[in-house]
């Protein structure tokens, strides 16, 4: 039987907070009820803020992050339509196949896993698209799988260096409320994400992020959908109601997690990632292992993953620390697996959950047949965040 | 501020047990854990019990029960495929609308609402169809909008009559675990519910039930698809697994109301239901009101549709329920606005929730014009209740 | 098994509403943190407000009311004391047993039950005190057994009238926050109370309010005590801390019922149960049975103790309405065992909740023998609380 | 604004485990219904076991733990009893101040805080006491403030070995459920204990293991007490009920953590606990920081009692681990305030929660200013976990 407490650092579904918690666990209320809707407006206004977003329309739907990529190309694309994307790991791959699937033209451009999606490239075939068949372009913020932060700017300047008119889509399912997301700034079209990663709540709900000019397309694009459709959920949106029972609950828990957001503030939450992901980072040195990522700039803060000497199997180590140390790491997906264990670290975290991580991890590589010195990592994190706490808070006294 | 207990007699979300809201309230769980899966292997096929089915799937889909829906007919048919269905409520009017959507060829069969799948008219349309056009027959077994249970035995039979092979879908939504659904004995191809009705759940998850027909056709169908696909679902449910993150607290939440389903026996359960909807039926004959069900034999156990006088707005007495005495009572739909109330009563209910829904109603009733003695329609249903009790059990000391 | 809500009609503990359950399930604190006491600081100030004092100490004591009134005794009288105490139901009646083992001198003024406090009893007492050898007076506001609710300003009124020194000890166990309580008006000296009734917590919080002279009395006073010292406690609260672990999860939902006790405003919520209580007596008078209480002046507006036909057993109503309904009723103490059954008002209520009780009580009445015409107590408070409503709120269109 | 889990090591109350934390948010129950009883009387037999008694009698007092010491004294002692004491920590001090306000003739024997009871002391007296004045002996078997074992088999062996007839009474209150108590072997008359360290509940009840020599001794003891009386206890308990208002919540969650500990099996709970406190002690001999007990015999296998060096406040070390890290340590109590931190390691506790508290503590004390090697205390406890796993657990395959 395990004892104490499970620790997860899987890169989503994180930590659900207490509070979150509480507030989901409510009874069944009457979704058509005359104050039902009021409640939720606040929470639209909310999510549009860690969107970063003042123009666009953000969109909850009962399903996964996977159920969101569906609704974005369904509603703003038409049948058989060209797309351009990146395969650089297993998200943007799954995503790829799904754009296949539904019946989009795709122009896959392949990357080695480890690298950014890849902007030069995505330029190149925009500029040579004179006749604007690329409908839409595909890029992944934050590749899961890699631990690789994509620049969505550079993605947005290429478009707009090429005068092109496709929309832009971002997954930004393990960066949205962790690693910056600028939606205006960005000119995204169709963010999407999920409600169990930065979002810090259970998994159930599919989070859109709307552009008006992807509002605009949702109106005449011809790609079957219903259940999915943008204009129902529009409508009942407005007064804050849905087109069919939603998962109140959830709501409840998004409604928490935007309070605590807005206590903490986005700026401090997203350097609070950056800090808390450096620290990680410091200790996979200290360890003599590599990240998949392969440049530092594309490092990212919510997710490493790291690679294992040849003659280890990253399996074992997954398996020992959840076996032994009721431990969840991240696994390596597909062409990683076996190669490559992940650490999640983004949501509801702090300096202790972090080394938690870490000196778990070290004692599954060890027993795992790496050749680790303990400690090493985690005294690498632990320099790093008590530096940084010093310079923030001068004094004890002062507090 | 509102006080005591919010009583909810709409028909659907129900009141969540206790029990199950418990269950539902863990942490996080890690997805991909090597023992993660082997925990819901029963839920599945306690849902094949529920829905009494040996040779079909049971699936459970993080979405509404729209979603199951779409998911049925999006993996079974082919673009364009003409299908019969029947529109008389505002569900089986939104599956028409649906499907439509869909580009599915619809045969509409309009009825007067408050009657059930025309069953005649159906087996008229099947008996023409010499061809074998028609590649599937919607029923909606419980119409939650008017209160009617359709006879799905009897859809099967005219199918059967026309030596028909079309595939037969039940909405069930409204039904499952409430009112007696025999999947295989009717020879139903896609079963569709949701958690948030008789299973006594949270809404959030879609519910289908697939026959070996259906799972056939579902290889070779070509609407598009993705979220919904079944061979992804197949594939990873086969351990337990899901495609993409799963809404976990639902599923212990589904695990906690298959127990309490399993404690009290599925017979029973129906057993129950009936008697309770008779104590509601007999309260709306004292107070001299009628039921949108036109026929006695398709009288629903799970809602009851109730019409006020000609002079009386429905929604005032809704509205006087829930402000004045903090009860939810479903509201007329559609063509039924204004015209029709509705009393849930299904899922985790006993004879004092049903007396009182009466006695507020009543209130609400009077206090809304309605010429109504106070006390009678409590009265019947005690008689009922008092009656049926006595004769199950004949004295206190044998308890 | 049971299905659906138990529905919970003893006088205490009392239904706990639904936010203060959530406000309970919190992780454990660090009772020591620099923090802890802050948060605490307030609940004192709000349960002042309850007991309407100024002047007085409001204290919570870890153990249940009993503890409470042990604590009050011990911490302000001396070994051998003569005390004054009305032995009219079965809560004073264990009150003074308390006060015999403890070894205070007790004069006991026995009085049938149903009957309130003898005031004037007490005035004779007090009169012929010449050498004021009476240490304490004490008197309980609402015997829970009996439901009755004696005039605590008239004990006062007869203790100034003999210009008498002693203590004013007054059980408030089923009184406060449920009818009106005025300790610095009524110069009460020591309040006793506890977390389960009308202050809507489970139980396992003693609550008392302790006026100035009472905290001087505590200096001296030479009973031996050391958990229930005021010192170390009033010392320790100081800060919002404890002298021994808290529990904490009590505190938040203490915490939590203060913020509901606010928001429905107190006399708006001591409005609430005489409206309420005046509905369950309504029908009492319907079905033609008798309160044990004597007088209407003294009818509890948070319990009522009703009598059963002489050949009926009350025992036999209350296990029909437990077994065969999921209802409970409070049972007839000592004496009135077997002839009294007790319908619990007060806490989280609402009409609907009150209608649940009476409806669920005729049928078990009737199922155990009595001669009761389904409905007509629902329809006796139907009445009463449709008419206070319509009065109250004039229009739907103002709402 | 905090952020992640609050780390507590505090020595209690402690981590309450989630499914304890489910089991308790239950609604309130009627204390009185016929099958409210029998639900409990499993929770007493397991209760004994933990303590391994089978002749003695398991109690559960709503309040704290120092609410069973009183009850403990007030049950079987008489006025003015002499007792035999030993004050060498905060709570032993405590008990012996109980003890002397209760108005026992308290013989103390001061012994160094770090060192345990003083067994050939207390074989002093007592052999000295011809006239059996001595009527009881107080041992603290787990003292928390200085994380110091005693040998309470000895302190059982001097007794016999003086032919002595006094009550032992034991303090378990930080060492049931975690460190082996062996209340028949030892000969423990009255074991206290609570419900918020080993037994991993929250605070609330005091738990209290009474031999029949201690039974007896109660019938006739004649100290004052009411609301502590055995006698009333007993007979309720017999059943499964309580004499006033029990805190039902706290029964559920002491019911789920014995099934946790059934599960576990008691022998493995004191294993893991060994285990995970000789991780901590490791840690502390790698920064080279002192415990403050003085003997490897007594080292605590649930707390930790570390000495800071002589220019370090230890408060500072507990406040920026507070502040800093959400991480809550125990503080030095009284002579021990400021040269003492403790890390409490008891209940529901594993490997990597214990790295949590290393990892954070070094942060801690290097910012208060202990020149301490980051992860030199973290490596230590590694190598020790990872070693004895390695020997437990040969093979990943065969797990």
């Amino acid at each position: 039987m395990k004892t104490g407490i499970t620790h997860l650092y899987i890169p989503g579904p994180t930590n659900v907070p207490d509070d979150v918690r509480r507030a989901m666990n409510v009874p069944m209320q009457d979704m058509r009820a005359h104050d039902f809707g009021a409640q939720w407006l606040s929470l639209y206004a909310d999510l549009k803020m860690v969107m970063r977003t003042t123009e666009g329309t953000a969109m909850l739907l009962p399903g996964s992050g996977t159920a969101a990529w569906e609704a974005a190309m369904t509603n703003t694309l038409n049948p058989g339509d060209r797309v351009l994307m990146a395969r650089h790991g297993q998200f943007s791959m799954l995503w790829v196949e799904m754009a296949q699937r539904l019946g989009l033209d795709v122009i896959v451009v392949d990357v080695p896993w480890g690298q950014p999606t890849p902007v030069t490239e995505f330029a190149r075939h925009l500029a040579a698209d004179r006749a604007g068949e690329i409908k839409a372009v595909f890029a992944t913020h934050n590749e899961t799988a890699t631990g690789v932060t994509s620049d969505i700017a550079a993605v947005r300047a290429a478009m707009d260096g090429a005068f092109h008119k496709a929309l832009l889509f971002v997954d930004a399912v393990s960066s949205l409320g962790s690693i910056d997301v600028r939606m205006d700034d960005w000119g995204v079209d169709l963010l999407v994400a999920g409600s169990q990663k930065g979002l810090m709540c259970p998994a159930g709900l599919g989070v859109l992020g709307i552009s008006p000019k992807a509002m605009e397309a949702s109106k005449t694009a011809t790609m079957r959908r219903a259940y999915f459709e943008f204009k129902d959920m529009v409508a009942m949106n407005a007064g804050g109601y849905f087109p069919y029972t939603p998962p109140t609950q959830l709501l409840h828990g998004m409604r928490a997690a935007m309070d605590r957001i807005k206590a903490e503030g986005l700026d401090n939450v997203l350097a609070r990632h950056a800090r808390l992901a450096e620290g990680v980072r410091r200790a996979v040195a200290a360890w003599g292992l590599q990240l998949v990522a392969e440049y530092p700039v594309n490092y990212s803060n919510t997710v490493s993953a790291i690679r294992v000497p040849a003659d280890v199997d990253a399996r074992d180590v997954i398996k020992i620390a959840y076996d032994r140390y009721a431990t969840s790491l991240g696994s390596g997906l597909s062409q990683l697996a076996g190669k490559v264990f992940r650490i999640g670290h983004l949501g509801d975290l702090n300096e202790g959950m972090v080394l938690t991580a870490l000196a778990v991890t070290e004692m599954a590589l060890s027993e795992a047949g790496v050749n680790i010195r303990f400690g090493s990592g985690v005294a690498a994190a632990q320099a790093w965040f008590s530096t940084g706490r010093s310079a923030q808070t001068p004094a004890i006294a002062a507090e």
